[in-house]
């Protein structure tokens, strides 16, 4: 498998150096893993971090800005960052509000981010924690007691971030992440297997003319294998997956997901097979993201997030937002 | 090749419903395949309509928006669209100032949009075209007559789009998007083959270890292949065959480009390697762009576009943009 890098071990450093070299509005501390806001930590706001393996790219520091996240810790490709990292990043933001942290349902995440929190107690930082465990298609799985969390974190993170910028205290911007990530749920597809810069060579074995339903973002395995469907047949698979669980009474938030390798313009056809599964059961699009926002590097395939949201989640979603791959409004 | 899609024929037209499910800003007309700006025509502005053959995905519709593009027509996949669709957007766009045509410098596209141009004129439409043609690697190619039109269609695009939404005659936009053009050169590189779904399995044969320095966004051969490189090495050879060619004697915008299936880790980490480069030359960058902006459908790879600029082209270049792939500012 050909891949464009120097060597496997310094792609995350040079990925690094590359946001760096391209985003002169984020502080990168590339021997130690950290991306900031330029301006953090801004006064009387309240800190939002995250972090988790990288390979995930936009997210997580691709989301680092003003209505969204403060910072961003990178581990190893599909590796939890270290307790080192998000305290670092902590002490960067925090403003003496505290600090949010988001956590995706990983076991090496949530450990890591636990002791980082006693660390940052340690040191006088208010941290709560938020953990993403949107992913219906398994419960328990490779890395993972309980769900899995996919594509919800972007919805958490930019709504939390949004709720942060208006001067929100410490425990109503982790009320509304845990509120968020409570109403979204994702369902995931592959196409192909992922290869990882260190392996060389796919992770898993997906036959010709097969799919995975259910994979996960690091390429866990799903619920089934199945000869290849339509787009509109996995549209009708993963929406229902998701809806079966979510069971929305209002207007949701639509993320349609590509992990990486899947072409936008087949990424666009599929999203109008979501769209069509959604008008089919009766269920309002407020919002539809269409996009590469949680990948999973190589792997061809999608995922569909669904978050009901009411006038507050709704209005904090429109609210500007200035990142490097979600930027809106003001 | 397993693909996102539901058959092979539909995959345009399924790609617009979509894109009309997820930009209610954006009119799409699905059954004549042309993408407006929902407030076309505004009064007194110039309408730039850009068009080419899909999978090249976000370009053309994703630029269409406030600050850029005022419509886009797409062909099948990698074919020309039709003058008929040129025609209709630029009807569609025109408030009486005049239309610009931005075209790719492939032989169809060429064709059809000077067809379509006569065609408005009959219809009392004032048309002005530019030709982009920055691709450095070869001169004439499968398609192509002369140099191939790729990256800096992107910077023709926003400049040009910024200079008509402040109000400019149809002369000066059409002026400035020329020069854009003469001032900005690509390179582009593939490690893998594009599959068209058409065909359903690589257009091209890449083997085992082996890169194709200088390719085409159809997968059109380039300059040489040679064994695989690092990333650091291709940015070497990529840089310097943009840098004897365009010669720049100030800043330039950069556009570190993936052809669609190369992650945005490894595109960042290609970034530095590009930044480097640029600096051993002595060539300052004024602003960068990473990401997945003129793609190949599946193809692995990226490209690199520069793009010298003097204070009127990177003010516009600055200017507020709101569009589905490309928005920032106001």
């Amino acid at each position: 498998m050909k891949m464009l890098i120097n060597v496997p071990e310094t792609v995350v450093a040079d990925a690094l150096r590359g946001i760096a070299a391209a985003h002169p509005e984020l502080t990168v501390d590339v021997e130690n893993r950290v991306v900031v806001r330029r301006d953090a930590p801004v006064a009387g706001k309240v800190g939002l971090v995250s972090g988790g393996g990288s390979g995930h790219e936009p997210l997580h520091a691709g989301f680092v800005g003003p209505g969204m996240l403060s910072a961003a810790c990178p581990g190893e490709v599909f590796t939890s960052p270290v307790p080192d990292q998000m305290l670092r990043a902590a002490a960067a933001v925090d403003s003496g509000a505290g600090v949010l942290f988001v956590v995706k349902n990983y076991t090496g995440d949530v450990l890591n981010f636990e002791m980082a929190a006693e660390l940052a107690d340690d040191e006088g930082i208010q941290i709560a924690q938020v953990v993403v465990d949107d992913d219906v298609a398994v419960s328990d799985s490779t890395f993972t007691a309980g769900r899995r969390g996919t594509g919800a974190t972007l919805f958490v993170e930019k709504i939390a971030g949004a709720l942060a910028d208006e001067g929100a205290p410490l425990e109503r911007v982790a009320a509304v992440a845990r509120r968020v990530n409570g109403a979204s749920r994702s369902f995931g597809v592959a196409l192909s297997a992922v290869t990882t810069p260190a392996k060389g060579s796919p992770t898993f074995d997906l036959p010709t003319g097969e799919l995975e339903l259910g994979i996960g973002i690091h390429g866990e395995p799903g619920r089934e294998r199945r000869p290849m469907m339509t787009s509109g047949e996995i549209a009708d698979f993963a929406v229902n997956a998701v809806l079966e669980d979510l069971r929305p009474t209002g207007p949701v938030l639509a993320l349609v997901n590509g992990m990486g390798a899947t072409p936008l313009l087949e990424l666009y056809g599929f999203n109008a097979e979501v769209h069509r599964v959604l008008s089919e059961r009766g269920v309002p699009v407020a919002r539809t993201l269409v996009g590469n926002y949680v990948t999973s590097l190589d792997m061809a395939g999608c995922s569909v997030t669904l978050c009901q949201v009411d006038e507050e989640l709704l209005r904090l979603w429109d609210a500007p937002v200035r990142t490097a791959a979600l930027r809106w409004g003001g």
